[in-house]
């Protein structure tokens, strides 16, 4: 049976985006404790398909997601799914908010709710876990007075309880999946396009890039950058823009670009999320 | 006498950081467990100056700094400090590589060193802690088989032996440090200016004003975008450039932008670090 994997444990957003974006249609979910197991199993062919976190609206670019569709591994953005976040403070029954010695979640999560956490519960330690539904299942297992930074059902699924609801520190908050798989999504018409590329290490050259998209003006929904690695001071472009590959007007631009670039990676032409233009909840 | 903060304890990069940046000059050196606290003792007064991270080469802008700076504080960059990072597997002199069963580092530092735990520590649980040192000082502590991922002096101070060393993903690896202060830094006439703004959310917009630059061929060192925290999709671009702001020309520009910009933050105008094109060790 066709295989979908997803950053587990069940009760993380991930399996939400999982659940979303699978619809109902038969498949199995297999679940993987990290996300860079997760992207070698697409590569490798563990899995059909994976749904690993890109990019939310509070801490931007998942860095271990985007490093490493752009240098190592060779899978393409199949397609996307746009997730409200609210995270929630839970802990067992029997511990309140001010007998909390410890809060667990995914370093991300923490990051969301970076001012909670220091107006409510400063100075008391932080741990990073693999997910968010991890944490919650430490918490459960624990005999300490911990606490999970968490979505709701991840606390339904462990027997917690709510101490304190929507902890992230911005009241909209969203997290943008992708769907990542070996073959190339079709044209629906509705598309978008991810790229990533450098540019020489002169004057006016990334407006030189850009110029491309403008002069047939097509909307770039996304630029951001990211160190090459190489040295500090060295960026590449991750670049999203309405279109698909296959249409004639995006494959000129791709191509100038690309004779252009020093450095050029096609991480896919996708369709775009219904509601991908914030889906704050 | 003049206060100096950095991130703590003793044996951090940060700490590297405020010995190059003062130099032997006499001044009190302030540790603080948290970059937020430090970055508020700026704000507050309590210190005169704080070194801070803002960008590593391998895993790019230390967001907490970015947008604190941005949103949360009224300080000034007014200088930076580029250090050459390497990274060293450390533990108590009685364990061996194979006996680890915790890795404990700041998650800059073990996401700096992912492919590195992944191929020798693979399945290890990590832990996020607050700085490198203080990874180290609880290995030192502690009576499990725990490992720290640190830089050499800090092995030194707290009795570690080292494991493994340049355990870093690349061989070169920088960070780079901002000096940050209520006051603004001279004019030196080597210098080079911060600033984050936004762009109407509309094509084109951000090639207008990248052409604001250009056309005055000023030298963009670097360009970054982060979320807005509004909602996905909304970014503001944390742009750098060689000048200062009482130069006539640059004035000149960020009054165009200023004036073009749904948003726009000054952060600083400040001498350029002598080696700042990289740093590589």
């Amino acid at each position: 049976m066709y295989k979908i994997g997803y950053l587990g444990p069940k009760g993380t957003f991930a399996y939400d985006a999982a659940i979303t974006y699978t619809n109902g249609v038969a498949c199995e979910l297999m679940e993987f404790p990290e996300i860079s197991e997760l992207i070698y199993a697409v590569d490798s062919g563990k899995v059909e398909k994976a749904l690993v976190p890109i990019e939310n609206a509070l801490e931007g670019t998942v860095n271990i997601t985007a490093d490493m569709l752009v240098h190592e591994v060779n899978v393409k953005i199949y397609g996307e799914v746009v997730l409200p976040i609210r995270h929630y403070l839970l802990a067992r029954p029997d511990v309140d908010l001010k007998d909390v010695e410890l809060v667990l979640s995914h370093p991300q999560a923490l990051a969301q709710c970076r001012k909670y956490l220091y107006n409510n519960l400063k100075g008391i330690e932080q741990r990073s876990v693999t997910s968010t539904a991890a944490a919650a299942r430490e918490v459960a297992s624990s005999k300490s007075p911990w606490a999970a930074i968490a979505n709701k059902k991840a606390g339904e699924i462990f027997g917690l309880k709510i101490l304190s609801e929507n902890v992230q520190d911005h009241h909209t908050n969203s997290t943008r999946f992708v769907v990542l798989s070996k073959t190339d999504a079709e044209h629906t018409g509705h598309d978008k396009t991810s790229i990533a590329f450098t540019v020489a290490n002169s004057p006016g050259s990334l407006l030189q890039a850009l110029k491309l998209f403008d002069d047939k003006q097509i909307n770039l929904t996304k630029i951001e950058s990211r160190p090459m690695k190489t040295m500090l001071g060295q960026y590449m472009f991750l670049v999203e823009f309405d279109g698909h590959a296959k249409d004639d007007l995006i494959r000129e631009v791709l191509d100038k670009l690309f004779y252009n670039s020093k450095f050029f990676v096609f991480l896919g032409s996708y369709p775009k999320h219904k509601d991908a233009n914030g889906g704050s909840p």
